[in-house]
């Protein structure tokens, strides 16, 4: 499909700019592929917006001595907001992007981004809706991590992993998980051993094989 | 001031607004006197928009048993508009709100305010900026609570409240201050403790002296 029409229907204010403004949204536009665990987006500048076609991003935070939070996964449809927040200037705060698997994507520069919706309170209005939306994401992140024991948030984790996917498994390394969770490998391998002594998880070798759906539910919420 | 006047003002969409949307604004706004601790919002439904006018009100999350974490306060001139959630579609999480000391509100229905919110972009612009740039601050506070230690968490959080009282000192009880940060009351005490013996504060009766700001600065950041 010509970019022009992708963006016909994604964007739902497209139909109010000039078509001077359609072209240079246009022109701005680049297909980007990243490798799995490429970093996409790091707290340096303003990288502009990305538009996921196939694959998975996942932004992050990040502390000074390298430990991690993720914040939010991005799948094919939607679009990557916080690494342009010189477009949201009410932003301040750093997040990291990276590929968590290979991935296809639209890149928009910040610039013409940032331009266009200088000029149109409707594409303004787009970027702070996609930013406030996914407000809600992250604090259902802090209110696990405040309010949770570790059991419960891994989890809830294991879950949200197999309803992406729409397989029974989770396909990651303890080391991997406990990234996710912000905690240490250690921890989320005890945990795993009581999940799988009790029947709710099997772990194999290429990961985690959820057993007990209900059982796990029940931890969960 | 009579509040028309108030909002030419305060409001920087105002003079867009049709003369029967201002008085719309206007004929739907009360004044709202909260004594200290008294609830001005809770999760259940959209209670409006405040906008403070003199004392000081906490947006807070709870947890089903009863913990809390502070999330940012409201000083005079803020507008609290996560409690008209309604207004803003896009934010699907709970907030409580209370009056941390004695207030006097202005507070404008959610059925007024989301009906011009629907009418003029800048409006729904304006609410939807407001909210994002509370995001950045509720990113902090989540980047305490994950990277940060408790005595980290602990230091910022004195210097702020000294910062924000224009004091030396922080005139609250260990249990008012656990209850800030999500902790124990036993843990704060000792680490009060700490800090006393180290000279940095000293424990009255009324609550804590800053003793040694430098040296809190150090611990903070």
């Amino acid at each position: 499909m010509p970019l022009e029409n992708f963006y016909e229907t994604y964007f739902p204010f497209w139909s109010v700019l000039a078509d001077a403004d359609k072209q240079l949204l246009c022109e701005n536009t680049a297909e980007k592929h990243f490798d799995r665990s490429q970093p996409v987006h790091d707290n340096m500048g303003c990288t502009g917006l990305f538009i996921v076609r196939s694959g998975r991003l996942r932004l992050y935070m990040l502390s000074e001595d390298g430990k991690e939070i993720t914040l939010y996964r991005l799948s094919p449809g939607d679009i990557c907001m916080l690494s342009a927040s010189c477009v949201l200037q009410s932003v301040t705060f750093d997040v990291y992007v990276d590929a968590e698997e290979e991935s296809d994507c639209y890149h928009i520069s910040a610039a013409a981004f940032g331009d266009v919706s200088n000029r149109y309170l409707e594409v303004k209005n787009y970027a702070l809706e996609t930013a406030v939306s996914r407000f809600s994401d992250v604090m259902w992140i802090m209110q696990q991590i405040v309010f949770m024991s570790m059991d419960k948030r891994l989890a809830i984790f294991l879950l949200e992993e197999t309803r992406a996917n729409g397989t029974d498994s989770v396909n990651m390394t303890h080391e991997t998980i406990a990234r996710h969770l912000g905690t240490a490998r250690e921890v989320i391998t005890r945990m795993l051993k009581h999940l799988a002594a009790d029947g709710v998880i099997e772990v194999t070798r290429k990961g985690i094989l959820i057993a007990d759906k209900k059982k796990l539910r029940s931890i969960a919420y």
